[in-house]
């Protein structure tokens, strides 16, 4: 039975959910940033997953990058899975900008997350479910 | 014409290619760290790739994944394009150990590349070609 982990829960706001995928956004102001989390309980690894679960995360990690870049006028797309802190497997897809409050570094473990307004959430969840269609 | 970027180069030294990718290992004691260069002129982003050269780079991702875990008895690996500093495209697989000189923070970024001895080069490439076979 899958359960999101609390922290992912707690860091991000659902935007879509398709092909056994939870798509969602970080609440950081500071970059327009989603998570891909395949509703596979234990995984931890991407080489835990199936062929087919596999190709449908990197399915979405490519479209999710390309709508990020596009829908945020982004320099650079960053897509990592890391994992080193919620062994749950998910997926980072992160709209960067030169200047931005990490770059050129790595977002993660960069400052402090700075929540969102509801207005904010709601147009980057609005930008990236219409680009996603 | 396909240019292997100068501080992909001098980061990193060979290790296998194979399908149209570069498989290289980056020169640093610290971490077992492979790079994956598709050898696709101009590429920056993922979603730059054709299907087939995005499929290579996946499929070889997940494999190199699967190999470090087990050859460097890794905690978890970490696989990621960042491209903020280095733009033409190359995906990272670490292989990341509880307690080991970045942990639990990403390898991009942390302190100074720690180059290996000419042995420790060699054994890390030994065991990556035998494992890919």
């Amino acid at each position: 039975m899958f359960e999101l982990h609390p922290t992912l829960e707690k860091d991000s706001i659902p935007v879509t959910e398709t092909d056994g995928l939870l798509i969602r956004l970080i609440n950081d102001a500071r970059f327009p940033w989603l998570l891909i989390v395949p509703k596979v309980d234990g995984a931890t690894e991407l080489h835990d997953l199936t062929d087919h679960e596999y190709a449908a995360v990197m399915a979405m990690a490519r479209s999710l990058g390309k709508v990020l870049k596009h829908a945020f006028d982004a320099d650079k797309i960053n897509t990592a899975a890391i994992g080193n802190m919620v062994p749950q497997l998910h997926i980072h897809v992160v709209a960067r900008t030169r200047g931005d409050d990490a770059w050129p570094g790595p977002v993660w473990g960069a400052g402090t997350m700075v929540p969102m307004s509801d207005d904010e959430a709601a147009r980057r969840i609005g930008l990236v479910r219409s680009a996603l269609g």
